[in-house]
């Protein structure tokens, strides 16, 4: 495939110039991103690349095999750093890390988590209001309310909010409201929901499908990307194996190869990944020992009597915990050990 | 939990006093189906139950452990056999073979396949419009216009058709146009579609998610029989496993399972299942012995030219010569082996 | 790689020839099986193998790529059809039904289980003395008492027996007892074992591994072929997913995909493969219909009182009923559906 | 499950009262460990565990439902420290490092790797002599002479040595050669043998087997340790998944979930753990930060030129710098953080 670049502040002319000249090769075409500086993802090879190269508006080709060019690392070779909010980043040193109660289950409940989460250090508040449960009969979330107290929450505390979007109808009242867009681990492959995130300016924090591999992982990704928003964040949250001693397995060797593969930053979630609370801390240190740029945690005043997944929820006092050694190996990672996945992989 | 069957024909207001009975008990409750038979799915305790026993318009409550208490062979014993069109039924000894292309790809590729699979006796067409793909970049089906082709590949053979849909804002306009919803594999946990889909009142084709349990599976079912949609039809089409030497692993264990388990018809995808067209044969074969309502298999009058799929897909001819030996079988099973499955399963 | 097919009687000077000039080549070389027609497996390519063609006392060369020479279709294009005693063959439409307990209990158990079986039709016996168990609290078996009582019941019936071999210390004083040689499915990476047991002449029974590749299988087997023994049974015995529900998740799609990459017969062991005795009988119809050379059933007079699998044990009345379904779907398949499986499937 | 710990020194005569009173209780029993301080393992219920308590010679009793009762953290609450020589301990913050080459291929390529590995801080020479190959045509190792050539390494070097054996049948040879036994990844369900170097005095490196559950690998251990070896060491080396961009799946959660049910220490094998050299030194910080007590690593001088396994070999240049990281990274967490993951986890 064809990753075409095109200039900064090129003549839509010059766009379609490219766009017709792909098409009388044969050539499938797909126009990326905004006005300003678009991208056209082709499946053309090498030699109509070079070919088009020379047409005008055109800064650069980049030729590749993998099925996800605008995720690849050979279209983009440096780190996708990008802002949350005007404060916060994530990438390129800076970790995000997110906390917050499985779902949002009353005002003081929410509240109280955040003020914690943000007295520890956390930098965003997650929570759930639309909640994808195995059984239609389990608690499934507090919907538009929930919504609106993890925004007086935000206010209170001034984090942003990150949560879980369940359909493509949701989207235009919810985008509003939210700093980041989480799309959940049954719905990695939900195309239809994908493609609207994708469509927004929202970040997006995608989570492995419990049975996705890593290609198909950023091949999800790609449809984010392949509709001009590149505000997208990976999120390990652990396999499914045969070993059902912990909920998920989690497969922290992900950190290194979407490093190597793909300039999008990575997080983690051991509370999902292991399911199981004496798990979190040491699988936190291990994330971010492998690279990782940041956690997804979840945190619960009272996590016995959570309405869902009590059992792998941080107390307040654990998230502290947690946090001041996360801290310490952050600083001794970011002295020392400058690049811990610097190296590229070939799939 | 508990099943309220209420008498067919009971008033409103003998539905009304069962729930506030419940409520005063604290416990939960949804009433699902139409108003002449009513069922109350509570999560009330036998106790509980022998009380509502004596309720007016309570016929019968059945306990069950299960959650899947409306799937659940508990509750209701006898196989839940229903039609599709006033013709053709599944269930009880009546198996359903839907056959056609992976994607709609012309008006002339599915009307010859309609035409080709009628006459070697499948007895419905299917056929995909909106595809579900892994890659952004492949071909993602016709959309609304496939939906059009296929309708006149049912009107110029009477067969029904089934395709699959990806998201709730396409049920308005497709519902009248097919005769059973497909719910893909990678869909089997958008909860908002199985919602969606349980509000309808068309036979539901539910495709086992890839790494889905049989538990898992059968709750997602739950969805849509807690919408008051009682004809669902669960399909088995391999789940993920560690070897690639096929496409998918095809667990054929699951049809006598969840005819234990479980009231609703079953039917298995050999195509998928299996990802080798050499090996669609001897697996729909297998399926069958085991004890399958039916099968869906795919066929493409020329499937080195598919679109996609095309290394799993049957010519016309193989899926005759298929159809022949898979009828020989089916006499032979309903001569001589009564119930290949008729023992019950605890979970 | 090159699979050299020496004349049946060749000199042993020419054999030596034939190696000498891979010598001189530079290629690897391995001499397999009995004086009267030898084999020579090497990695010489397809050049080499054509100049090896014009030595003397050579008559085929087979080039493959599989690393399963011997055990591939390419090279032996014919099914392997074999005796296990005088009167009993597997393969070529003879199937080999062994039952049997789990583990040998005591005398009257084992006794009374092989008139049963054989009764209803079983022609080999299977009982464990040697068991493998996870635990190393559990009952191991009765070691060489248990195999002493097999012997008996093999004086009572007639029937040629079975038994599994743990370690290549036992192969010596076991070998003269027994019929069939059986390699569990955690020592099916047991390369000792594998070597030890190529260099008998009795046949054997190779159980997949539980998380065994099909090639991985067939390379097992190959280590068995190339110390010179072709009697080779392949057993599928389920393998480990993510559900649970089941012992193990039997994968029938290996039966007519053993049928297209190998010449070696394949049955199937559901008891192992599924762990509910609810499930053996529609699983052993399908993997009869799937084209299977045989089965083996875990059969116990008294299953509760079973000091291993009871769970899965069939009464010697349900493998009575089982046996009846069996052969009158044979009987149909024989007649009507001749080859199954006659499609071969490239990897 | 009851173990018996038996005072130090105590008479025979007081072992054999408790094993009578167990067996006129109808108990199982097996006396376990060197005469001065035997342990007994019974499976009576604690009413008998309380009468044992007041026999001559019972220091304590302590009941478990562990199917791994000697391995269990509830019967042996402090670390298993123990030295592998006089001078290398594991355990108690003695971190273990194990490198060297995946096959001994010759004198230069063993003594370089040793010397260099020594160098750069490894405490343990790895090498394989007896290699467990899937294909019966691949390099299968040197055999003894490879044994000889890591004995003349540890000659020069002072390393002590780590090697796999394949075969009850070559431990009375090996062991006096080496100083940690391997059992392998297949053959951690090779019961023989376990329980042959459950009889030996040798420290036994245990791997995972890559099928294997927590509950299965840690019964597996308990073979050895009910054979009175105490020395056992536990080796994470990856998981098949399915998912084969990684040659395996590296369940690093697995590091504090076995500290947490087991005294037992564990190290973790990167280099099978993912099969890519990319990958090695992020996940051997991960292992690190996440609680390990040691890594295993492979280093070739020249991975291009290596007969096995070269994909995920370290050159010594980059196990150098592997080493310096990790060694900051220890000093890091032995600073800052004490416990990691010092809770205790409920199976």
């Amino acid at each position: 495939m064809l990753v075409i670049h095109m200039e900064r502040g090129c003549k839509s002319l010059e766009v379609a110039r490219v766009c017709g000249f792909l098409e009388r090769k044969g050539c499938s075409l797909r126009v990326v991103g905004s006005f300003e500086s678009p991208y056209i993802v082709s499946d053309g090879d090498e030699e109509v690349g070079n070919l088009i190269l020379s047409l005008q508006g055109v800064k650069a080709v980049t030729p590749t095999k993998k099925p996800f060019p605008l995720a690849s690392r050979e279209t983009f070779p440096d780190d996708n750093v990008f802002n949350i909010t005007e404060e916060i980043k994530i990438g390129g040193g800076d970790r995000l890390i997110m906390a917050g109660p499985c779902s949002v289950e009353s005002r003081s409940q929410i509240i109280e988590t955040a003020k914690g989460v943000k007295r520890s250090g956390a930098n965003v508040l997650r929570g759930g209001a639309f909640k994808p449960r195995t059984n239609p009969y389990s608690f499934q979330g507090l919907g538009s309310e929930g919504i609106a107290l993890m925004v007086e929450a935000k206010k209170e505390t001034g984090l942003p909010i990150v949560t879980e979007i369940m359909s493509p109808e949701d989207l235009e009242w919810l985008e509003p409201h939210v700093d980041i867009l989480q799309i959940g681990s049954r719905n990695m492959m939900n195309f239809s929901l994908l493609k609207a995130v994708g469509r927004t300016r929202k970040p997006v924090l995608l989570k492995r499908g419990m049975m996705a591999t890593v290609d198909e992982w950023l091949q999800a990704a790609e449809y984010i990307l392949a509709g001009g928003n590149h505000r997208v964040i990976l999120c390990e949250r652990g396999i499914r194996s045969f070993d059902k001693i912990t909920r998920n397995t989690l497969d922290l060797s992900v950190v290194p190869l979407i490093k190597s593969l793909s300039h999008l930053p990575i997080i983690v979630d051991p509370s999902h990944g292991t399911g199981r609370k004496e798990l979190i801390k040491p699988m936190s240190m291990a994330a971010i020992a492998a690279g990782a740029d940041g956690l997804m945690i979840e945190v619960h005043p009272r996590p016995h009597e959570a309405l869902s997944d009590g059992a792998q929820s941080l107390t307040l006092e654990e998230f502290q915990d947690l946090m001041g050694s996360v801290n310490k190996l952050c600083n001794a990672l970011n002295e020392e050990v400058k690049t811990p996945c610097g190296l590229r992989i070939a799939m």
